[in-house]
């Protein structure tokens, strides 16, 4: 979907705090085409053939060759080049039809994990930081699977802290190569891939390079795999690097400038890894759904109790709002490069610049697909009672495989933490204007406060009002904490949390109302009646979380009348009127039972 | 602890809602005596001796003796007898006691599931409902293990709904044997039991009865050991009885008295399983504190991230709450017991007696206590990071294995349900006078609220009053909703689960105030001045989310004026002076990242 206006293009990474952004402006999945919907029912067969039949197999890991199998499989119907332009052996679809793939096959477990860490943290690094001659090199056989790629990273003593890593490349005296020496811990599909992307520090850098290391090169040993919670049919090995001999060619961009490789790669791996949760919840709804109409007790189906309505209608609902910013992102990441290719820069320097552009909404998305999809399979499991904690029915496999989301491409923490980190960085450096909206607002607080009923009128007008205000506790809060403590801010991590918390749920409301609002444009009121319940849901919930994580971080630092006034335009800012939920989950469950499954 | 006052004998069950309740009244686990914290000592010497170094051998099955011969230790040491009288061949311990024993065990993950079925809903519906001759034989032989038992009640169509299971028993034509038909199901120990306590349904009985079925009848048949998420060493298996052949005089108290029997014996099992979950909480935060004091990212233990600090210190309340609850209840149990014993019941219609008095409470535990191990266990995974995702650590077997306490006993949704179902009944019945103070609440909403500061003196004025407060929010909504609905209450399923949550909320925020409270008056404020911060920090807690609770219940079933009322009502019962909590949270992380474990 590339779109051309001017209005579109401006829009901002980061921006959406203080930038009203209008229903029009964003993409909506309702408006996928119908060779991306062919795409994505290419991408469920794919699944209900080759994934869903044999997931037993798959995490048994009896057949070492299974999953290589598999992607190769994936690799036979173009899964594994769809980001690889068309030169290179692959596809060239745009970022949006890619999140859409990755969306479809995060319902695949392990297989999921395996064909995102190839095709993303695996291949990318060379996509867009290789040179020529690597890219022609590497590229094409990663795109059809003939090679398979992992990403070494993490080592046992760095993870979130991953730029202290040990593993040293010196170069050989003749200059030609570089010796790896070190050990990997957690790498993805470590077993069998054929191409490494190594980070390493030369010498005594400061700075991690990174490095393409092709497993013929020699001195890659590995231990058995990993025995883990879940995603147990994904490969994950320590690797080690004994006098590995690289080629002097196969360093990967500049010396030292392997860190920002892994950082800016992570970006995308966060937006994918948020909408392949999504993927994965929507699956257990369907199947939590399902067994609801099914399992009887007290002589009716499980769904129609009041108790797994709520559950049922508050999965889909966090579901349907997390999507509606994913792939809000996602276009906005597409428009970016479009602008970025307009204004003459290559392919790959523009999708990096377009995803760092939007690293907040990365890591926001990161950090709101994993909790989502932990929360439905929690649920999941608690629908499915015993059933649900025995390993003959598929809640058990959900349950376990979600919780390693919420830890690998960054702690939720972590990225909790950068949201909050990259915002204010960008402040400073003066390309988002933070401090004159916050100070507005510390001003509307002393003001006396509208009280009258709004004469607007047209669709969530009372409902945008409060998405507006709900900003204005962000920026009220963020500006005064900014204030206070400086650049001491990094102490307060628990405030941190809270900030990051209010601005997670300003960006999830938002765009579920603007896509509602789109909807109802395109369709009309009627049609989209469950549509319109589930913003307002969200909406509400949203509120209620900045409610009391805005609470918290003002009780925290500020005192007295200081405190007292952050309180009530806390209170004034987080006012929303009453709306009867339980009959808006009610009419949400109702469709999803009639439905039978995750229902849009 | 025995007690003697007349004023502790007073406290009747399910009535904290109505009943300002004092310190004085209270016991709290500081109280424990030196005999008791012997006990302690030798259920954690046995945890360490024999199940701590052997978690991967007990739960990969290979063995299948292993289990019951870890159980047979048990006996030895006497644990498989705490809650039998001495002249049945056990210690005839208090309830409370039994609770301490509990909690210990309950950090043993597949041991403490097979021990408390053992002693828990295999030996009790013996102890309480056998007749003597039933008693001498089976009891003592259960009581050092000799004998192991399991109860089967579970059917695959009868879950929830256990009074429908579908098992016949038929009497013989020579009237001297009961033949039992049926299938059971999830049935803990079935692997190696003796003994089966066993619920069916005679000829055409609306009522199941409960029999006592040994292993050496015959007619007993068993699937293989189900595969589960976790607890994966507690025998869990389908029972089938094929005209499995029972003498008369096994039949368990009288015809269609099962179900009741069932209920009143998971009225023990469910206090019981949520002290058990605190055990797991406390073993799992210690590992964690060591673990993060251990760990190093950017140069630091992972312990000075304010992230990690609010964690453990969120960690540490709930369980420092939860726990004071639980033995505040257990006492109670104690002391009705102790009083029906003194009006001349035997010893198990005493036990029993008291145990239903308290079945609100205990419902409430079961909930409150397996919630903070979910808590626990998932924010232990997330401190250990990718080693929480490891099979080679323990926060994965500590995540798996907690999952099953929010389904079993009654999932959490049944227990949030009987816990309104059976306060309403009581109020209905007249035995808990609960729409007088609604009543008084409702006029209370038309008066003039009383802004002054309030001048008594005292330990936690403020904090009982918001606490009084909370009570008079579920008063007002319960009262309000009760009024509404009358006995179509049940269908709204949505809000019962608010109030139960308002409910359960008012206990535990009571209960660690009061053990505060008392624990000040012992020690003096000095020497409790972290636990005095986790009161405050729970009560915090409770209120907040008895605020969203009761709003969202308000909003579901009032409208117009009510709602307007009872909303401003809400906010005024649920205003509570601002806090810093997160330095009251740093207090507390610091004294636990000191100590290096659960420091309570």
């Amino acid at each position: 979907m590339s779109t051309t206006t001017t209005e579109k293009q401006a829009i901002k990474g980061g921006e959406f705090l203080i930038r009203e952004t209008t229903a029009n402006e964003i993409f909506i999945p309702e408006e996928f085409n119908e060779e991306q919907r062919m795409i994505q029912q290419q991408c469920k067969d794919f699944l209900a053939k080759e994934v869903w039949p044999r997931l037993d197999e798959i995490d048994s890991m009896k057949d070492p060759k299974l999953m290589p199998s598999i992607l190769d499989k994936a690799g036979e119907l173009g899964l594994l080049g769809t980001s690889v332009p068309a030169e290179l052996g692959g596809f060239g679809m745009d970022f949006n039809t890619t999140m859409l793939v990755a969306e479809v096959i995060g319902a695949g477990h392990s297989v999921a994990v395996a064909l995102s860490a190839h095709t993303g943290i695996g291949t990318l690094p060379i996509l867009y930081y290789g040179n020529e001659e690597q890219k022609q090199k590497y590229i094409p056989k990663l795109a059809t699977g003939e090679w398979k790629a992992a990403y070494c990273l993490t080592e046992p003593d760095s993870g979130s802290d991953a730029n202290s890593g040990k593993t040293k490349a010196t170069l050989t005296p003749d200059g030609k190569h570089y010796v790896i020496n070190g050990q990997k811990m957690w790498i993805t599909n470590g077993g069998f891939a054929d191409i490494y992307v190594v980070f390493a520090k030369i010498d005594n850098d400061k700075n991690l390079s990174a490095f393409i290391v092709e497993k013929t090169f020699g001195g890659v040993t590995m231990n058995e795999e990993e025995k883990k919670m879940g995603i147990k049919g994904s490969s994950t090995r320590q690797i080690f690097f004994n006098d590995c001999k690289v080629p002097v060619e196969n360093l990967l961009s500049e010396r030292e400038n392997g860190f920002k490789i892994a950082v800016n790669i992570l970006n995308i791996g966060r937006i994918k890894l948020g909408i392949a949760a999504l993927g994965g919840s929507k699956h257990t709804v369907t199947l939590a759904t399902k067994y609801a109409n099914e399992r009887k007790q007290f002589g009716v189906p499980l769904a129609s109790f009041g108790a797994i309505k709520y559950k049922l209608a508050e999965m889909v609902t966090k579901i349907f709002a997390s999507e509606s910013a994913h792939y809000r992102a996602s276009q906005n990441i597409d428009d970016a490069y479009n602008a970025f290719i307009a204004a003459g820069l290559d392919s790959s320097k523009a999708r990096l610049k377009s995803l760092e552009d939007f690293a907040i909404e990365c890591a926001i998305l990161k950090v709101h697909g994993s909790e989502v999809l932990d929360y439905v399979t929690d649920e999941g499991v608690q629908i499915y009672g015993g059933m649900g904690f025995s390993a003959e029915g598929p809640m058990d496999r959900a349950y376990r495989d979600a919780r390693i989301n919420r830890i690998f491409e960054g702690t939720n923490e972590i990225n909790r933490l950068l949201t909050i980190d990259m915002l204010l960085k960008r402040a400073m450096k003066g390309s988002i204007d933070l401090m004159n909206p916050a100070m507005a607002v510390q001003k509307d607080l002393l003001s006396i406060p509208d009280f009258g009923a709004s004469e607007e009128e047209g669709i969530f007008v009372k409902e945008k009002k409060a998405l507006a205000n709900l900003k204005k506790a962000g920026l009220m809060i963020a500006g005064a904490a900014v204030q206070k403590f400086m650049m001491k801010l990094s102490d307060e991590q628990e405030i941190i949390m809270n900030l990051a918390d209010i601005l997670i749920e300003a960006y999830i409301a938002e765009s579920v109302l603007l896509r509602v609002e789109k909807l109802i444009s395109l369709k009309g009121e009627a049609a989209v009646e469950i549509q319109k319940e589930m913003a307002i849901i969200y909406l509400h919930y949203a509120v209620s979380k900045a409610a009391s994580a805005g609470r918290e971080a003002i009780s925290s630092f500020a005192e007295g009348d200081e405190q007292r006034l952050m309180l009530m335009g806390l209170k004034r800012f987080t006012k929303i009127d009453a709306y009867n939920l339980k009959e808006a989950r009610r009419k949400v469950a109702k469709h999803v039972i009639e439905k039978g499954e995750y229902p849009f």
